[in-house]
């Protein structure tokens, strides 16, 4: 296999789609709120994303059973739109590779005929904050005026958006698919799931869903684990040296 | 040539072939079982597979004939079914390698009618063990019983299976062929051939098959050295710093 | 998205076209003379150039809106011949992926008919010089006398080129594009207004144009931060280690 | 451009021509050789290889004109065999990028027609030897034979040959092309034109051809400092670390 790879597990047509991208990033805050969402809609998984890209190997699970590295499509009912919630064990470390995953992810979106992408982030800020504000940045200018009605703020982020949160909007404004970014402030030290919570808060409202809050935290704390062994695998498959500490420091997770 | 490249030897009609990997890894483990498999079997080479993601050099035979780094098939006649031991030198040390080389190896298995793959490996503990348990890990839940009556222990190993003994059924899974990886218990930090025979005296069970022990340290002693210095030259390839000290750490003999 | 693409934005017919290159490169010597006539000659942006050998990343602007990281095609006409001007945030790390994006750059120019190609650089000395000289390094010897009517110095820079400003010359000359570099004198081991000066100088002499040098400190200072980030990023997303101290150490800013 | 490519500058109908190949490698034995061979024989040059995967950048030459970094092949009118001698700046640095190579070095042999290769190298040993020894691997064991004559020793040098020299046999050989590689005994820490002579005196037995040695130190003083900036510029462009101190640490000059 030389080529990153969607199934699709399930053939759902669906209605005015809107892509939540919520990869392993800054703080993991984009992921714990994107699995926090999976769960409690009871989202319907139907497509895997597998890569050469990813590290090359199988996950043992507690029942005997292996399972590879992957990134994963989930498919949630809704009124005006249907969701699309894009989450995975990794990213690709290296730019060819996360622009040829981003290129799939992409195609599989046209073919389901998303309307729009939420890219779901961390803003790091090297600071703790009692109240985590949620910044946005997006592909038109005039698009973030919907935003700014529920809290988010524009122009006051800096620097730039590493992996499939920023080249999903980047790759996809090309393809005349507009999105937006929605990034939680956070340290970028450690796990966030406070962040998170803000995040998914401002979320529900822009979708107009409801989400339980409960066991965010729990959900976060299973991430954490996890998530640091597939960083370090990501790096060591590609020679990169690991950072000492146990800070994250993948290249999509600075 | 850019991409890896199996070219049959011999063209055998297989009889429902079992593919038996045994590869480098932890402990050289499963290479050692499998090379003392192919001796004391004296089974064919069929095929050989060479690839750009293997080590850029030629090995100077004591005879005086140079000879590529190579990965080899090899064929033992059955009586229910056909045995196709895969053995070799080296595996890709990157993520994009191994899944080039990982599918390559199906392509030629699903051309041959391979209806099964029993992967070899180390389990690595960190500990000696005076009696080398055996831990099983399979593509498809029901499989599981049928080793658990030979011992094999299901559900205690975690973390992940590094290479083509994790790969090979990761992606097997996604063609339908089904298979079970099983690992000798070690220690992790030097070559064990007490672990390969306890492997192999399970996998005799499993095949029912007998194989000889008695040569299989001697063995072990001439793979030891050669698998080293082939380690050193994948890493040393990709620009990949070598560990001090004498340990295996190729990404897949972690 | 696998390979380097080039969009064009405005499909202009021009006139005996002459390129001009101005990359990041050696003290920004290049860079900041072709950001510098941009500006002043209010040229006109045709076509992007994006690219997975770039950082896989997207840049928050001040406005809220998120933009790729690229290069740039700008279009200025002209008596004579037309410019279409070269500039970008970055360039591609490695052999290969310099290879390839040249490749395209020069497809682009093929396909504009461009007639003459002007490579802009930094020649690093280690010294500050008060009145910093041009060297320049053809394609094809009798083009030198064009460009020494000039005081472009030939024959006394040493070592070689890396980066666009070389294998734009290497690789257009087997496709018969002819070519010429001029390098402005320069310490190597800071940003340099001066030296971009002295080369826009030469310069405009050379294509009978005439650009106001006023605003030309202001710019270069703009263009100092962000191209030490890009400079960072690019290699980070490579797995090279970044050196310490502020020295500008891309591959092609040696 | 992302393919490496030969660009035939002469098509000239070979008559049963023997390939001499001298890369960079171990002391430059072989490159010392075959430049002399190809400056003493006033060979003509007949085509040229360029590969994304040398280093990105173009030579500035003495004449103020530049040139690409690449590997020429040089012609040679013989008695029974009219000679083909492959030269070059530089050898690909990863596993990939050589195969790559060696396949389109073999693509051109083939279409000339080539029915035999002699690759030339250096056989480290630590030592410095008065009278260094030629060692010599064959592809198929009968030619030995015809080497022993010439005082060539079989069966002695262990290890690896790494770069061309080994991979042009090995993929060779499975084209049915069959070859030898010839190795001057040498130290392995410094350039070596005293192995090189060694080496020359028995190529020219074997070839029935006389090449003087007069100048072959000059010559070989000449190549040192410039196969060693070669050497740092194609680490560079991989991200390798350089080792200290000022010996050949190049993959293929281990």
């Amino acid at each position: 296999m030389i080529e990153t790879t969607i199934i699709e597990e399930k053939s759902i047509k669906m209605k005015n789609p809107i892509l939540i991208e919520g990869l392993p990033g800054i703080g993991l805050v984009g992921k714990i709120a994107a699995d926090h969402m999976i769960a409690e809609l009871k989202a319907e998984r139907v497509a895997q994303l597998i890569s050469p890209h990813f590290p090359h190997q199988v996950i043992m699970q507690r029942n005997g059973v292996m399972r590879m590295i992957k990134n994963r499509f989930f498919y949630v009912k809704g009124k005006k739109n249907d969701l699309l919630i894009l989450v995975g064990d990794v990213q690709a470390v290296t730019s060819e590779a996360q622009y040829e995953v981003t290129g799939k992810m992409l195609d599989y979106c046209q073919k389901k005929g998303v309307k729009l992408m939420i890219t779901l982030g961390g803003y790091g800020t090297g600071k703790v904050q009692p109240k985590p504000r949620i910044f946005g940045i997006v592909t038109n200018k005039p698009m973030a005026e919907d935003y700014k009605k529920y809290g988010v703020i524009f122009g006051e982020s800096k620097g730039s958006i590493i992996g499939a949160a920023g080249l999903l909007l980047g790759l996809g404004k090309i393809r005349k698919m507009p999105g937006v970014c929605l990034m939680g402030e956070t340290h970028g030290g450690f796990v966030d799931p406070k962040s998170a919570q803000a995040l998914l808060e401002v979320l529900c409202k822009v979708l107009e869903i409801k989400v339980d809050l409960k066991k965010l935290d729990e959900r976060a704390k299973e991430s954490e684990s996890f998530a640091k062994k597939m960083e370090k695998e990501a790096m060591a498959a590609k020679g990169m040296p690991m950072p000492a500490g146990g800070k994250h420091d993948l290249s999509y997770i600075r």
